[in-house]
């Protein structure tokens, strides 16, 4: 899976995804009004985000290569906001989106196997196997070790999918344990050494594991070391635009021939038909336009930076 | 909410909970065939489970203070198969049991709050606030530092719930990370001490607080250890029965009194008629009955063990 990522990559010459993190909060009043007969539920809520989700897929998908889907934006909604989250999925992915599901699962062995079958594999029926949720990529926290990570593995292995175990988060206490020292190295640092010891088994044609790690925005040095100490390891890098990381924070994450990161924004893009640059532009019921000029605006943004420091892929 | 688990506990003279970690293949046969007619599909499978899951409820819920109910199982048959968990979460509540959601999220801090919204707050519908999955406890992982913890403690202080956070888990790689030495102390201890100091907030009356930790029964040294480290902290103790732990084991989880843990087993009960040790009193319909002879077994077993040491609390 991950030499599809790097071919979508190279061919929309652009090395970011669109994070639907969609909250109610983030769409326009008038879009919020169309569903408000029935207002103040879960589903009117869930249909208005996927009515939302669906008109920003349509305006971007010629040019990103995929999406990143927060779940937790979805379970919020209860059931109907988690059948917004798969169909969500399945209208990116009639898109040729890749799909990456934000989704942090993690647990021991047995169970982890089950989160496998479900976002990434089949489940046995018995008399059948059928697909859940069928995501290409998932994030997966590494606190229980190896065997709540190999099943996600074998998964990625039998149906060609790939997953972002997290190493250095975005967030600011991410330094609570992710930065205490273990002997001479910082636990992210082990972390890391780990990911790509697991991805070894998993590299494809050019280079990189479908095995890969989730590296925030917000600490470039940290990043730019973590490039260099994982040549196989392909990072998912969250934290830029809303959360505060730049072009230049994140130039560290790319390899010398400009790949080897997919950038995340979320908020910057979806809501940025509320953004002081577009306003003026773009009323808000303009926000897909909004969100493709914002989109846009990232891409040329980061490759203007990638070329500056001579990393390009084209 | 930690001081109604410690009251049910006591009442029902029974520090353990059940856990429907229910999958398809748990089920007996006649059952399975019962709802053939969907058979081969999540929505069969979900309906399965579903009255499995009932007549066990119904069956124990006298004897056990509550359940656990580890959502991965669920997730894995789609959205039938949540709504099943939801189903199963309210169906217990009926019947006055605490539910546990075992569901290990985490997330930066504005994701952690929709997460924390999702299962123990409510969600902002902008004109109303609704519950989505209103469980009573969550399981939640500490490896992105205290933004993402904090909002579920500020859900457990506003709507009376709690959480166990995972300290040291019962897997056998819990070791490639949780037991790497950070100075003098492992890293899960560095995380108990974090759990303990989080939780100084909430303390309730038994002198134990909303914010617990996740301890396997499978490191019965290590749990005494934190016991004596975390006197505030209630555990809930996951490993029991199929996972290797016994009562001697679980010893030192309780304080002098009997309280401090919350045991958990799921496949030693809810798959007791498949059991040498029951099959030849219970055939498989009579899974529940079998399940509520394991149930007793396993409190007696326990109490037993707490009472040679003078660990009682009735």
């Amino acid at each position: 899976m991950i030499d599809k990522l790097i071919k979508e990559i190279i061919e929309k010459k652009n090395p970011t995804v669109v994070g639907l993190d969609t909250r109610l909060e983030y769409i326009p009043e008038d879009l919020i009004k169309k569903h408000g007969s029935k207002y103040a539920s879960f589903e009117g809520a869930a249909q208005a985000i996927l009515e939302f989700n669906k008109k920003i897929i349509d305006t971007v998908y010629e040019y990103v290569p995929g999406i990143k889907v927060q779940i937790a934006y979805y379970e919020m909604y209860g059931i109907p906001g988690i059948e917004v989250f798969t169909e969500t999925c399945a209208y990116a992915k009639k898109k040729d989106l890749i799909v990456i599901g934000d989704i942090k699962r993690n647990d021991i062995g047995s169970t982890a196997k089950a989160y496998a079958s479900a976002y990434l594999g089949e489940t046995d029926l018995i008399y059948a196997r059928k697909k859940a949720f069928d995501l290409d990529f998932v994030t997966v926290n590494p606190y229980l070790g190896i065997d709540g990570i190999q099943p996600f593995i074998d998964e990625c292995r039998q149906y060609d999918k790939g997953i972002f175990i997290l190493v250095k988060t975005s967030n600011p206490s991410s330094s609570d344990f992710q930065d205490l020292y273990v002997g001479e190295e910082k636990l992210y640092e082990i972390v890391a050494d780990k990911v790509s010891l697991w991805g070894e088994e998993l590299i494809g044609d050019q280079g990189y594991s479908s095995i890969g790690a989730v590296v925030g925005a917000t600490h470039p040095r940290e990043a730019e070391l973590l490039r260099k100490n994982m040549p196989h390891t392909y990072f998912l890098v969250p934290g830029y635009g809303a959360q505060g990381g730049n072009a230049d924070d994140i130039c560290g994450c790319f390899d010398e021939k400009g790949l080897g990161s997919i950038i995340n924004a979320s908020r910057s893009i979806i809501c940025a038909y509320k953004q002081e640059r577009w306003r003026k532009q773009f009323n808000p019921n303009q926000f897909a336009e909004a969100a493709l000029a914002e989109v846009l605006a990232m891409r040329d943004d980061i490759n203007g930076t990638l070329n500056r420091h001579g990393k390009r892929y084209w």
